[in-house]
């Protein structure tokens, strides 16, 4: 069995980049860290556990990048940069066959954001993954949840619901073709966190969110943070890729609060609609304009015809939910 | 039972200070933190496990304090001053019974250093905690691991071993009063992060570094990372105020690898000893020298009579460890 000191030099340690923002990585009591001037750091931790946020199955590679990506994800819907992030995970084992597939998911998808990693803890216990990012962002920047304005866009980038789509597949609630499946499930165990567009919405959007527990729950914490309502055209939502081939009442529901999704839901007022077109070309992101902040508190669903639709949606909670 | 917005509503959501180097605390997908200009961040992040770092029966106050404890520790041991601090956690079910007492002995704790929570995450699971902290240093002012140098003084602060005779006695490996066991225990359940001491001693240390596996393989990371070695006199390290009431063998295996001391292990030039000792003074902690650093590699102990002493004795790993 591998010694922890061991574990973190053989799969976690790496040299500093050339142009890091990082005095001193992993190694010391603290990591150092030095901001650039006229910056402020972007903060966000997510926790992953066996069980609740992927399989005990799960392969390590994937949950490597799917850790990170997570967390990613929460710096491009305020508009971060990436520098660099801390690991603390409690594992039952020290064991290479994990390790090294879970370090390499996990870098791969590190280095392409040129996000180091600094610092952190390793022990023995329950599969437990705990990242905390930092990014920069120029002061004052930063596309806040309570900065939406009456008559803003609503606008969602990439799809929304395959991830859903393949939690339904696991669940029994659906049957899937094996290739369906497979396409669905890419979109749960790797999701793509959309830096390059949340730095080209610096200046264009006022609010935004990334889509994690549902389109619905995490649209209602702009709205609340902001103190307006919203209508949303649910046919307008981009469905995803296998999600289109589901009848109507599964797109609308899995779109609308699939969860896992890691999109970015902003909004921008209308006078900005062609920079947020030439933000998302710029991004090589699709974005789709879906609804309007509206001042009347509340979230409004219509249909294409722009009908009243009544349906049953709920945001994930970690305590309440199944 | 509480939901995971209401959960953090509730007990972990408070105003920033007034002289928050925070623009955005908990509530939005990151934190947004401004440090002072010519500052560094220093970061830490230290994950606790239920059954590997604590009992299952964890009194929830004492837990909170020793889980931030742990991270300023971290700090101290750097001589940053503390900024904020984000946490993360799972615990199997929402309880306000577990959650107000924890978020009690949390706070209080971080008040005392005026450092702030600025963001998290919850979720549902094993029990496990996991902080990450931040203080704030003069570029270049930082207490590395490797800037120990050859004729240093070996200083170390407060007391030690306490914590592993208490820990001693849970395990039945020795019988203790209920009154020593409960002053013992107090050593374990709720340490006392350095940081004054650690602030006073910036231009004064050279090398520093936190207790907390024990000083034996703490003070190994000192030697590796500055390429020296060390001669500590086991006699004049200052054992806790129950185990001095221990037999010899007792004291020295405890002091030299207790663990769970989270007291400062700190190298300074012997031109410096005035100036350590008003340090910890003003600091209001005690120090005590007990040996040397020197140009040959490995640790070399010597008994009050400056005889080598030849102790099994083993630092913490949580992978190889029982």
């Amino acid at each position: 069995m591998l010694s922890e000191f061991n574990l973190i030099a053989q799969y976690f340690t790496r040299s500093l980049r050339q142009d890091s923002r990082a005095a001193l990585g992993v190694g010391d009591d603290c990591a150092l860290l030095t901001p650039a001037p006229g910056m402020q750091l972007a903060i966000s931790s997510d926790m992953l556990v066996e069980g609740r946020h992927f399989f005990p199955n799960a392969d390590p590679k994937k949950l490597g990048h799917k850790c990170l990506a997570v967390n990613l994800s929460d710096l491009a819907a305020m508009g971060a940069r990436p520098l660099a992030f801390t690991l603390a995970f409690s594992l039952p084992e020290a064991r290479a066959e994990w390790l090294a597939p879970f370090s390499e998911g996990l870098f791969a998808l590190a280095d392409q954001h040129a996000c180091e990693l600094i610092g952190g803890d390793t022990t023995k216990g329950p599969l437990n993954i705990c990242i905390t990012i930092f990014g920069e962002i120029p002061a004052g920047q930063a596309l806040r949840r309570d900065a939406a304005q009456p008559d803003d866009d609503i606008w969602v980038s990439g799809t929304l619901g395959d991830a859903r789509l393949a939690l339904a597949a696991y669940r029994h609630e659906i049957m899937l073709d094996d290739a369906v499946l497979d396409a669905a499930s890419e979109r749960m165990h790797t999701p793509t966190p959309r830096i390059a567009l949340g730095l080209a919405l610096r200046g264009i959007a006022h609010a935004a969110i990334d889509i994690s527990d549902g389109l619905v729950g995490d649209l209602a914490h702009i709205l609340e943070r902001s103190n307006l309502g919203a209508t949303l055209n649910v046919d307008a939502l981009p469905a995803g890729t296998m999600l289109t081939q589901q009848p109507l009442d599964t797109r609308r529901r899995f779109t609308l609060a699939g969860g896992d999704d890691y999109e970015l839901c902003f909004t921008a007022p209308v006078s900005e609609r062609a920079a947020v077109l030439a933000a998302a070309q710029a991004a090589t992101t699709t974005v789709t304009r879906a609804g309007s902040i509206g001042a009347v508190p509340g979230l409004r669903l219509i249909d294409a015809h722009g009908q009243p639709l009544h349906l049953q949606t709920a945001s994930f909670d970690h305590f309440t939910s199944p």
